[in-house]
């Protein structure tokens, strides 16, 4: 239609590969000076000129709201209860507001590069779910909020940082369940917490430390475990407590998954009824009301995390980002203890 | 950097807008032939040229696989087995062919303009979930057809119309449903299906009169009830099952949901287990082992179904999609019956 001169020739005669000359004409860094000039002249040279039209490209919104998520080979995310809720959340209000959902998976362990979904235009503003305590994610963290641009973590805080955040009150959340285990009259409580790199996993033990401090209770190690929140490691963990079981009554799991693989793995071990501890889940997800006994769970509102954290994060998006005098999104909404069957005196008989 | 012309300024030139100027310039139609003139003219006098940089753009994949739902204020779609099992199954995939997800909600009964989305290159590739009989939802997907986009329908098939698509077998699933129903001895067998909307519903509805009609049983209208796949509409349908349960012994239900909300309302209506009917639910989600009795169901492999449709459509993608000669999708899985304590002779005790 209009005769013009190609990337590839401005390439050729520069010298450079094709997407250096796009690096240049897109300002997009690091390039050393001496490459911009040379491509420079070359394009213009050539009378190749990224249009005002390619520009307006660049400044253009994707009308979608990115959320990174952990990605691991072969499990169900969409099926876990806690993705599927703040999803849900994030989903709904995304769509009120006109934007798409683009979900970018993440492998365990591998820092994004959350910028380049910005510079590649994928998004217009990100929500970053499953961050870890880790040197390379938060590099990635620090870059994205020194650039500027609308981010904001949901249930990950991070020590002596100031990132947007959105999270639940998991310090209280475990104080609830520890509280009402011993108001039960329980005093020997274990704990199954989730992988200490998550801060909910760092807030939920003290939350349990502080219950137990206040009720003269010192800590006991060996009434410490860990699991990985799958279902599988919560029958692990039954492996492990079932040699204490005569000195532990009771037991609080940071979520719900593991807590019904405990009750599953204790019963395949051939832990009775009545020798079953009492067991506070947390998550209160669907299954907390299904199985038998039915299990007691410290309900985070997980929905309106995500309704919250997309709200905020578009309205980032439209007050021109986070460099623009904005105040730090910090939102931390209560979690509260729903008591079922398996916490309660009478142990697990529904 | 470099002085140009700007899109402003041919447009003024060519009287017209900065959007038909764009659209001159990308040749997105439908445009007058004159209006064309007109704008090539006044780019070329002012030396403004859609550089190949643009051009380069505008063929620029974006990475992204769409995913097109249906969207409904307040409900948790992410937190529905159905999606969440196919989403898994979409995003795994996805993400090992390298793509991102880019979920699209669409309101009920708003027609999509799924072209749209391939021509502001929001997705290189795109599944329809939820898609139903209905006037402008086929146009659309006629047009996306004719277009040559690479897409997958997963669950719906149109009659008389060949779109791509992968689906489970509802005619074979429903009737493993009423055999095994047939097997127990019941043969008064309701049927609470979803709306005919959909082609799994009609798929069902000719599963469940095959399986009658084999044994020469009449089918009787009175007989038939209709829900939305909600536990609410399958409490609601307990209030219809009710005033005929003596002659109701067993009954279908077309998705889990509706069978456990179904369960529910009779309980909540005051029939005891000894009254209570054989249910045979459908999916065999999470939740049908978790109830009391356990559900039993009609597994439909929809992980599976989420990774074949991305498989094939990334397929046709990276083959230049439907128009180059290639086959159409068509896969069909089968779907089994798992039978649990519900539809047992013995009636609803586990």
């Amino acid at each position: 239609m209009i005769a013009i001169a190609s990337r590839k020739e401005v390439a050729e005669l520069a010298g450079v590969s094709e997407a250096t000359v796009s690096r240049v004409l897109n300002n997009v860094g690091p390039l050393k000076e001496k490459t911009k000039e040379r491509v420079i002249a070359a394009a213009r040279e050539l009378g190749y000129t990224p249009s005002s039209l390619a520009r307006s490209f660049a400044r253009k919104r994707s009308g979608n709201l990115g959320v990174v998520m952990p990605y691991l080979p072969k499990a169900r995310l969409f099926s876990a209860y806690y993705f599927s809720e703040i999803l849900s959340g994030i989903g709904s209000r995304a769509r009120e507001e006109g934007y798409d959902l683009l979900m970018i998976f993440r492998e365990a362990d591998e820092p994004l590069d959350y910028c380049g979904l910005f510079r590649m235009r994928k998004v217009d503003a990100c929500i970053v779910l499953g961050a870890k305590e880790e040197a390379g994610e938060l590099e990635a963290l620090r870059q994205l909020k020194k650039d500027g641009h609308p981010y904001c973590l949901i249930n990950q805080h991070y020590e002596g940082e100031s990132f947007h955040e959105v999270d639940a009150d998991h310090v209280e959340g475990c104080q609830l369940a520890v509280k009402h285990l011993l108001s039960q009259g329980f005093t020997r409580i274990a704990f199954l917490n989730g992988p200490q790199a998550y801060s909910n996993s760092r807030d939920r033990l003290e939350g349990y430390m502080q219950a137990l401090q206040e009720e003269g209770i010192p800590a006991d190690a060996s009434l410490m475990f860990e699991g990985n929140f799958s279902r599988r490691s919560g029958m692990a963990a039954a492996q492990a407590i079932l040699p204490q079981l005569e000195h532990i009554e009771a037991v609080v799991v940071a979520n719900d998954r593991m807590a019904i693989g405990l009750q599953q793995g204790l019963r395949e071990l051939g832990v009775n009824t009545d020798r079953m501890p009492a067991i506070v889940g947390y998550d209160d997800s669907d299954a907390a009301e299904l199985t038998t006994p039915a299990l007691s769970s410290v309900r985070v509102p997980f929905y309106q995390l995500g309704e919250i954290a997309a709200a905020k994060v578009l309205e980032l998006l439209e007050n021109g980002g986070v460099n623009s005098g904005n105040e730090m999104i910090r939102v931390k909404l209560p979690a509260k203890l729903v008591v079922r069957a398996s916490s309660l005196r009478t142990g697990g008989i529904q």
